[in-house]
C-alpha cells in the first residue's frame, strides 16, 4: 500500500498535536420526544424576562409560532405547566413562568453543570 | 391572567407523568473542529470491515466524497494517520485502519460508555 499523503499535510498543521476537547449536547426526553434542552430553557428564561412569548421569541430571532409550539410541547409534557399565558391585549397577551417552570430551569442548569464537569474531566 | 389550555390537554396525555430520560451526544474536537464523533467512528469501523473507503461509504449510504473528506479530516487532525489508503486497482484502491486508528476507535467507545453511565445516572 502506498502511504497516505498525510506526511505532507503534517507540516501545514502545527496545531494537530494540540489538546483534544470533549464536547457534547444534553437534553431531556419524555415519551421519546424532547422535553427540555438548552434552547427551550433559554426560551423559558426569556419569557420570564420579557413577560410574553412573542417578545421572548423576538429576542431570540425565533418565530412566534415556533416559540409557541415549544411552550406548548413543554406544557403538555409536564404534570404542571411551565408557562401560563393570558389572552388578548396589546401585543398578544402576557406569559409567565410558573413555579414548576422555575424549578425545571434551575434543575436543567444544574444538570448542565454536572455535564460540563464530565466533559472537562474527559478533555485531555 | 386566564389559565392556559393545559388542563384540558392533561387528560389526553396519560404518559406525561412518565420518566424523564436524559439523553445526549458527545464528540471530540481538535483546534475547534470535530475530530471524532459517533458517525466518524462507525465509518472507521466500516473501513476496517470493508477494506476500502468507497465500500465503507456505500455500507453507510454515505457519498464517497463525504467519507473521503471525513477520513482526510481525521488524518489531518491526528499526529499519526488513522487510515492509510492505496491508490488504483479495481474499485479505487484499498484502505485500512492503522494502529492509531484502532486506538482511537477503542478509546471513543470507552468514552461513550462513561457517557452512557452519566446519562443513566441522570435519568430519573
Amino acid at each position: 500500500m502506498k502511504p497516505y499523503r498525510h506526511v505532507h499535510r503534517k507540516r501545514e498543521n502545527p496545531w494537530q498535536e494540540g489538546i483534544t476537547v470533549c464536547r457534547g449536547r444534553l437534553w431531556l426526553e419524555r415519551d421519546g420526544a424532547t422535553f427540555l434542552g438548552t434552547g427551550r430553557v433559554v426560551l423559558l428564561e426569556r419569557i420570564r424576562e420579557h413577560g410574553s412569548i412573542s417578545r421572548a421569541a423576538r429576542s431570540m430571532k425565533m418565530s412566534y409560532k415556533h416559540a409557541w409550539d415549544l411552550v406548548d410541547s413543554m406544557n403538555r409534557k409536564s404534570p404542571d405547566p411551565l408557562v401560563i399565558t393570558s389572552k388578548g391585549g396589546k401585543g398578544g397577551g402576557g406569559a409567565r413562568l410558573t413555579a414548576a417552570g422555575e424549578r425545571e430551569v434551575a434543575a436543567f442548569w444544574e444538570l448542565q453543570e454536572r455535564f460540563s464537569a464530565f466533559l472537562q474531566a474527559e478533555t485531555k
